[in-house]
Parts: structure tokens; C-alpha cells; sequence
């Protein structure tokens, strides 16, 4: 598939404006103190589904044709593309068929739902949700449209970055959490031609470093199944993904999960915001290496807020 | 003491403006759903020191003359006013002196050193608090600020419904919860001149409905020491607040601790706001009373955000 582009990005801000909310960029004087730089938190966890992925999500499904769209869309996800795309579809009223796995949480579950998707349910390995989505498929003509790995689904996550640029438009740096690096690629993208000064840094668990060792590997490795509290960060880069992220971000920091958590509830206490630990990696960097960001203009984007409240990480 | 009237409100907002945030009032389709009206949150738990309370301790420190604010200023208080006096005073120079029971939680007292007030402990009980406080006013010359009983404090409070006044000028009610009954009353207070159709209505716990009882009884009954997971709203009506609320407040609902806390984490869930138990009430009293409210536009100030992480309510 072709890699997108900006235009791709301008095109799919243009396409999704009516279907999303243009999220507020919050700042907090105390942590501003605590990291010695300026920090601007463009806050997805307020977005429609409470995550950036109804972005790129709206973006794939109202690009479709209206024959292709009329067949429904499906994913395989248990996560907030899941309901991302099932929201999307019903603003398009088409068909939304997602498969989950057995042991997806009943809240998760619920979400996608509640938003009028079909939900089938295989066995949670990898293999087995594959082979469920395309059987769905290939029997109902639906369109697969995947997480992150997607021109269309890239450069709809790349819109948070216009939006954030268009408020704050002296960054000295950007920086996105990374699992599949959808955002992270689809805000460099965006940078790329807006602001090419800016630097777009990447933060991922130590614990799934993938981007990383994707990097120094010179190709994307596998995910393996690696245990982190930010759930929504354990996969690889994707062929597309991979390729914009070697070319246009500076740097990828990974993040200690003690930090992660750290951080995740500092942004609750001091900001009086839910985010769900995935978020907290950007911030982490930031507050680990004082030397890279001290007296910088640093853009954070807070990537969602879907957390069980009964299960927080600092609660034993 | 006179009764503050609006035009105090409105000299209030212009002496706090440069010290305090302008917060924004947030929209959630899923609890306007659940509801069948539309409901407009005031987020004051995004304000400065996590709560409203900076609005009337700023505009009490900022209305003192000289020679007064030059002894400084004392209070008594484990809560949010004690940080708001502590900031307010930092904010004009002048030192702020803060009596607090001797088992006021570590992270409450923290707060008011970090703002940098000299703390005074004494016993838990209101007798031995109020001597403290007379104590050091008497010896020191400080400027007592009491908590909500004054008129600089229920006009800085009132400050916020301008605001949400000047956003959604069409408001068919607007609902805060009551304690003590500054916000309240500086709500009716504004209100009653801006726009008299919008009725001011006021939410308490059950276990704590000293405003309902007060209200019975034609003055304020004494609070006692209720037990209600809203810690914020303990306290009685005041000499001053009861008048305000007995002539200009239309309604005051008492919500049972277990509504208070579904619509806390129902905030939490869907609008990804931490809000204390003491907020809820005011969205309790709205989801109980579904036939007072279908389709009406509701404003709903969230008054404070300033929860111990380690003891949620919902957590066993």
C-alpha cells in the first residue's frame, strides 16, 4: 500500500470535522515546574469514544465508496479502535462487524455493543482473530479496516496534530505514545510540512519496546506478547507505519512501567484528568530526561481516558 | 454583615480575573441521554487549587486595604478553602495563617504548606478551632476569612455563574451542590438579576440536608458531625448564605450516598473528569428526579476535584 501523505491529512480533517470534537489543549503550572519546560496536553481522553482512534477511524470509513461502504466495515480488536469503528459506522449507517476475543473485558465489550456492531468471539490469539476477520470478510464483502497499519487510519490521527499545531504553533517538540504508530506516524506526517523545526519524539513501555528494536533492527519486529500496563501499547510497528516513523521522528523513548504509572497519576491528581496509563509514557519521557526538554515548548498528546476504575494500577 | 448583592458579584469578577482560570463548561452525550436533558458542567474542579473555592478567598484577600492585608489573613479549614486562602494570600504577598485539626489527612495539610501558609494544629473540634483561629487573629491582627459566611466570599463565589452565564445565556435551572452555601447563594445571586427565569436550585447529601432542614425550620439549623462521603459539604447554612438561599433558590434535593457515588464515577466514566463526591450531588439530583428535569437545559457546576486516589468510594 502507498504511504500517505500530507494532503492525506489536510483531506481527512476536512472529512471527519463534523463527526469528532476539536479537543482542548489543557496546560498545569505545577508540572510545568516539576519538568523545567512548557507543556501543552492535546487531550484525546476527551474525544468522542474517549481515544484519538475515532479520527482515523471516521477517516477510513467515510472515505469508502458508497458500494464498498454499503458492505459494512470490520477489525479485530478488543481495544478503542473496536469501538471506534463501530461509532464511525453507525454515523455512516453501515454495517460494523468486529471480532473480539473470549476473554475481552465485559466493558470493552459493552462499548462496542453499545454502538450497534456485530460482535463475533474467537480465541484470543492472534492467529484465530485473523482468521475470523477475514472469513467475515470474504463471506459478507465487509471492508477490513485495520488499528493502525492503514493509509486512511494513519492520516486520520494525524489530525490531532493540526489541530494542536494551529493553537500552538512554536513547538520545539511533539511527542505521541507508539504501539502500532498510527498517531506517532500520522503526527509526523502532519509536522513534516507544517512545521519541519518541530520535532516528533515517540514513548514506549520498556517492557514492549518494539519501536525500538523495530529501529535498530531496520525492520518491524514482532510483537511477541508482552506484559505492560499500557494496554494499547503492546503491539509493532506495521509496514506503513514503520516507514514514516524511521523517516520523520527524531527519537523513541522507553519508559519503566514505575515511571508509567507515575506519571498517569500525577496527570490525575494535578490535572484532574482520566487517562489511561498508555497516555502516561509521553509525559514519563518528558520528566526522565530533564536534559533533552528543559526550557522547551513540548506539544503531549493524551491519548485516552478508557480505564477500569476498578482495577487502578496504584491499588494493590 | 450586609447581604452582598450583584453588584459585588460583578466587582468580584473584575478584582479575581487576573488570578484565577476561566473554565471551560463541558457537554457529555451519554449522561445527557441517560438523563433526557441537555446538561451543561461547569468544570471549576480545573480550577486553580482544584476547586472554586479560590474565587472567594481571592476576591476576600484582594478586597482588603492595605494596612489590613499587611497582618495578613487566618483561617479555619481542612479543606479547599484553606488552600484557596494559602494561594490567594501567597498571590497578593501577605501571610496566610491556617488552623487545622490535628488528623487533617497529610496530603490536605501539604497542600497548604506548599502554598506556603504557617499551619496551627489543634483538636478536632469545631470549639477548639474557632478559639485557635480568634487566638491568632487577636494576637497577629490577621483578617479572619471564614470559610463561607462573608460577603466578599459568597460574591467571589457567584463569579462562576457568570460565566456559565455568559456561555449558555438560556438556561432553564442551574444546580450546585450546598454545603455551608457560598457557591450557592452567590449563584442565586447572580442569577436573580441576570436571568430571574433560570431558577438556582441547590443538591446535598440526605445525611447531611442541613439546607432542607434550615430551610424547614426558617434559620440554620446547627450541622452536627454527619457522616457522608461528601467531605465538602458537612457544614450548615450561615447567617448570611441562609437569607440569600431562603429568598432566591428555588429547590434544594438531598441525594443518598449511594446516587452521590454513581454519579461520581458515571463523571469519571464518561466525561474523563476526576470530581470529588461532593460535586455529584448536583448530577445526582438531576438523574433522580427525571420528571423535574426531561428535556430542560441544565448548568451543573463540578465544584472540586481534589480526591485521595488511595480511597476511592467505589473501592472496597
Amino acid at each position: 500500500m502507498q504511504l500517505p501523505t500530507f494532503e492525506d491529512v489536510l483531506a481527512a480533517a476536512e472529512r471527519i470535522r463534523p463527526h469528532i470534537h476539536r479537543t482542548p489543549v489543557m496546560t498545569s503550572s505545577a508540572i510545568d515546574e516539576m519538568a523545567g519546560a512548557s507543556l501543552f496536553f492535546k487531550c484525546e481522553n476527551l474525544q468522542k469514544v474517549g481515544a484519538f482512534k475515532i479520527r482515523g477511524a471516521t477517516n477510513a470509513v467515510f472515505a469508502l465508496d458508497d458500494e464498498s461502504a454499503a458492505r459494512g466495515v470490520v477489525t479485530h480488536s478488543s481495544g478503542n479502535h473496536a469501538a471506534a469503528l463501530a461509532l464511525a459506522a453507525r454515523k455512516r449507517g453501515i454495517p460494523a462487524r468486529v471480532v473480539m476475543p473470549r476473554t475481552a473485558p465485559s466493558v470493552k465489550v459493552k462499548a462496542v455493543e453499545g454502538y450497534g456492531a456485530e460482535i463475533t468471539f474467537c480465541e484470543p490469539v492472534s492467529e484465530a482473530r485473523e482468521a475470523a476477520c477475514a472469513e467475515i470478510a470474504e463471506r459478507t464483502g465487509s471492508v477490513v479496516i485495520p488499528p493502525f497499519d492503514h493509509p486512511h487510519v494513519i492520516a486520520g490521527q494525524g489530525t490531532a496534530a493540526l489541530e494542536l499545531h494551529d493553537e500552538y504553533p512554536d513547538l520545539d517538540c511533539v511527542i505521541t505514545p507508539c504501539g502500532g504508530g498510527g498517531l506517532l506516524s500520522g503526527t509526523a506526517l502532519a509536522y513534516e510540512t507544517l512545521a519541519p523545526a518541530t520535532k516528533v519524539m515517540g514513548a514506549e513501555p520498556l517492557a514492549a519496546n518494539t519501536a525500538t528494536r523495530s529501529l535498530t533492527n531496520g525492520a518491524p519486529v514482532a510483537a511477541g506478547n508482552p506484559t505492560t500496563v499500557c494496554d494499547g501499547l503492546r503491539t509493532s510497528l506495521g509496514q506503513l507505519t514503520y516507514r514514516i516513523v524511521e523517516r520523520a521522528v527524531s527519537d523513541v523513548f522507553a519508559i519503566d512501567e514505575g515511571d508509567v504509572i507515575c506519571s498517569m497519576r500525577l496527570v490525575w491528581e494535578r490535572m484532574k484528568l482520566i487517562i489511561e496509563a498508555s497516555c502516561a509514557v509521553a509525559l514519563a519521557a518528558v520528566l526522565k530526561n530533564p536534559d533533552r526538554f528543559a526550557d522547551r515548548r513540548v506539544g503531549i498528546v493524551l491519548t485516552g481516558g478508557n480505564v477500569d476504575l476498578d482495577r487502578l494500577p496504584w491499588v494493590v
